[in-house]
């Protein structure tokens, strides 16, 4: 049913789902467009899309579903601009990392029986990397893809056979599903997505002022240190906004650890140091 | 040159050396012995050793390598009483995780012409769970193996050369030596080594405490969760000792990340978190 798709921004996340979308048997047509012609470029040449768009709105005009794989505040841009072009018989899904405000947008922009569907989604995957030329048709295999859908959206029959459609093919590559309120998502991620990559970002520039000039050693710590650091190698300019519009619950996350750190220090030789173990190895269990 | 090596604990790292010692070509007998029957006879029917001995101290003297593979206060007590029946045509070694103290009493117990020769060392691999069963002939493949060696040690001629000989071994399963000062040593590992595991405790147990009761939340951060807090399985039994034993260092570093949150956190909306984000990003340029 769903006979055209625009992938607007065809950065890692939105490459990889053209890519998935083609491994999945989707037969359809999926044009692109991209901020820098280059990340256009690496995903028509790797099949992820079909053809390069120059004008976005036109390319979203012109297709049925409309993926947004753009940072937050380039998402929320965009919703402003395509709920002028879009109607009934279009629908419109994210891949953003904080729902709050693209949910908010949706309500106040999209979602009535005259206008085109918002459906907020948030893949859970992605590297540390960032771009086309990393993209992976296999990311989203065996992920969360989160959904933080309006139970109020009043939508014509045809948008919200659209988001029918798109939910169906979220689960055809690999995807499952979860549907949250918008304010349990961002509340959630920030302990679950948020809390470990800045940690990961402190922990690594931290030992990058210790032992970063002396390169023999930085290997030392082997594959743990590797793991633990990984997420160090992510992009600023991915996390920005992520910063910028989850701050509270960030903080209050990142300040709880805080305060577990100073515990442990303080317990190094206490028996509460098991306790703190026992209670990790709690959250491992297989 | 060597015949036989009595391996005195064949946890994890006791029964992979054994194992890797055998992939890679060792011919001479390895006798085990363990505090629990049960991994001793895992140790045997993996093949890591050919015989389990009933007495450890016997089953050393009737060796001329001797592999400490148990916790550093074991591992101390071991030294104390092995020093008493080992004598020049011996050698001794370790995998103990810091390395002050053992070095301390490697010079107080050993390394003079008429005693066994003892060589602390600390091979950078393991799991983040222990046992026999899960040992593995690669697991000291590409990882560094860390010695903390005495320049001043007065070593016999035949017992110089077992540790000679222990270090081409080392090499043979794979590992890369780097020696240390005990002291640098224990600082280094509370970088890259401590500080990882115990940020992955704390984080593991926060998170078992905000989102424990809802296993269906508990894997919505994918792989990026699943690596900050794989360590968090890990435990106490391993990393009590450690704590005891580089406690200082291990404080120190733990402030220092408390510290580096903070500031992260009171900057999420400013461009110190730009600065951070590089700054981590050049500890993991390839």
């Amino acid at each position: 049913m769903i006979e055209r798709i625009a992938i607007l921004g065809t950065g890692l996340l939105g490459t990889s789902v053209g890519l998935a979308l083609r491994a999945a048997g989707f037969r359809g047509g999926i044009v692109g467009w991209n901020r820098s012609a280059e990340g256009a470029q690496v995903a028509l040449a790797a099949g992820a899309i079909d053809s390069i768009a120059a004008d976005p709105l036109q390319c979203a005009r012109d297709s049925q579903v409309v993926l947004l794989g753009v940072p937050i505040y380039a998402t929320l841009d965009f919703m402003e601009k395509l709920s002028g072009v879009l109607g009934s018989d279009h629908m419109v899904t994210d891949v953003g990392s904080t729902k709050r405000l693209i949910s908010e947008a949706a309500a106040r922009l999209f979602n009535t029986p005259d206008r085109a569907a918002f459906l907020p989604g948030h893949p859970m995957a992605g590297k540390e990397r960032s771009g086309a030329a990393l993209a992976d048709a296999a990311l989203f295999r065996d992920a969360v893809w989160l959904f933080t859908d309006d139970p109020n959206a009043q939508r014509s029959p045809h948008s919200a056979a659209l988001v029918k459609g798109w939910r169906e093919w979220v689960a055809a590559i690999g995807s499952r599903t979860v549907d949250l309120d918008p304010a349990r998502h961002d509340e959630l991620v920030a302990w679950v997505s948020h809390l470990p990559q800045f940690v990961a970002t402190a922990l690594s520039a931290l030992l990058e002022e210790e032992v970063g000039a002396a390169p023999d050693l930085k290997d030392v710590g082997g594959r743990a240190l590797h793991e633990m650091t990984r997420l160090g190698a992510s992009p600023y300019s991915m996390w920005r906004d992520i910063a910028y519009t989850n701050t509270e619950a960030v903080a209050a996350a990142l300040e709880a650890l805080e305060q577990r750190l100073a515990h442990l220090r303080e317990n190094l030789r206490t028996l509460e140091l098991r306790d703190e173990f026992e209670q990790a190895n709690r959250f491992r269990r297989e």
